[in-house]
């Protein structure tokens, strides 16, 4: 059954975070390692979130997690910051991979298309201004107010969008995502970002799952659906 | 201060509902009067809204507030409906005014766009796919699970942009919705839709507050802006 709407993940999925960010890290902080930097500040996004997802700590939206995280990776580094909500926006700025902009052009002629991510609105907003993602929507934790992988991110979607999960295809490079939203009855398209975590990559190379489709970009993925 | 974010009333400001919703009443029953069809499955709407902004009754969607006044409609003009859904889908389908598009892609250059609807974030993604109609983003009713013109509604369209209600610009052609609006400190911009109710109208046929802009139609409001 062709899916009525594709849902995606967008950090590493769609945008080139790491780059992206150790970009603007290289500009504002020219004495640190500007990959090393990116890779810690990342490194803090799980732990941020399992606070809340646990139940320890009620909803923050993901920019004040990046904000909270840049201050503990500044400090690690020992650096400081003149304007630290400056570099915080570096995460408004993620380059998309080549494929993403023309895959999601075609992607949206068959179907609705929106981010299932943990970034907020605003972020996923400015995000997709910034790069030109052409979505349909924006969904995600900030409308359910918990993070992935907890069940009711991926559900919530589409009951937002008044779909069956059947109905309703989650897009990632990363197996777990995926395995989170076919446990909820979502068909799967596994993508792979083997240079998302750099040259060394180790992770996700390979699909772990009985994906509904594996392709190799999103022309592929508009293709096959 | 140009605003970072214009929001916007979709039904009447942005499409012309009834005309569209009369011509598929035609089709479908063409035994009655369809624009007194239209009319009539409209004049629900307010009452139906009100038992929820009311606290009378908890948070249900303009989808299913729809078919329940299809419901009652139908049955005061003695017909019957093969497939109501169907026909409720005809709010999926409305026709844009001649300059909504080519202004709101001009908007959309200048400012983060989104609807400050009263329709779910399903109905909206679906009339935009129908319309082209280029939204940043979703925003309205549905997120904050209540009714325009109660004002969590527009501060939550704010604060889930991460802007000041001072920040963003409301656009409607009802000046109720703009004094709601202005009552949350948004800037407010009125664009008249003079035959929205058809060549008899009577109400907002002018600004009748001191809103930040009045303009003859998107485009004028592009420039204004």
């Amino acid at each position: 059954m062709r899916p009525a709407a594709l849902i995606f993940d967008v950090f590493g999925t769609c945008v080139d975070w790491r780059t992206s960010i150790a970009r603007e890290v290289e500009t504002v902080l020219p004495q640190v390692n500007a990959l090393q930097f990116a890779d810690a500040w990342r490194a803090e996004y799980q732990p941020a979130m399992e606070r809340i997802r646990s139940g320890n700590r009620g909803y923050v939206a993901l920019d004040d997690l990046h904000r909270e995280n840049l201050a503990i990776v500044a400090e690690r580094f020992s650096v400081e910051l003149k304007d630290p909500s400056d570099l915080a926006g570096a995460w408004e700025r993620l380059v998309p991979w080549p494929d993403v902009v023309s895959g999601l052009n075609v992607l949206k002629r068959k179907a609705i298309i929106a981010p299932c991510s943990n970034g907020s609105i605003a972020l996923m907003t400015r995000l997709a201004k910034f790069g030109g993602l052409p979505w349909d929507c924006i969904l995600g934790a900030d409308i359910a107010r918990d993070y992935k992988p907890k069940p009711l991110v991926y559900t919530n979607c589409c009951a937002v969008l008044r779909l069956d999960p059947a109905q309703v295809m989650m897009v990632a490079a990363h197996n777990d995502d995926l395995l989170a939203a076919a446990g909820c009855g979502l068909q799967t398209a596994f993508v792979p970002r083997r240079r998302e975590h750099g040259p060394d990559q180790r992770t996700d190379l390979q699909p772990t799952g009985n994906w509904t489709v594996v392709a190799a970009d999103f022309m592929e993925l508009a293709q096959a659906i």
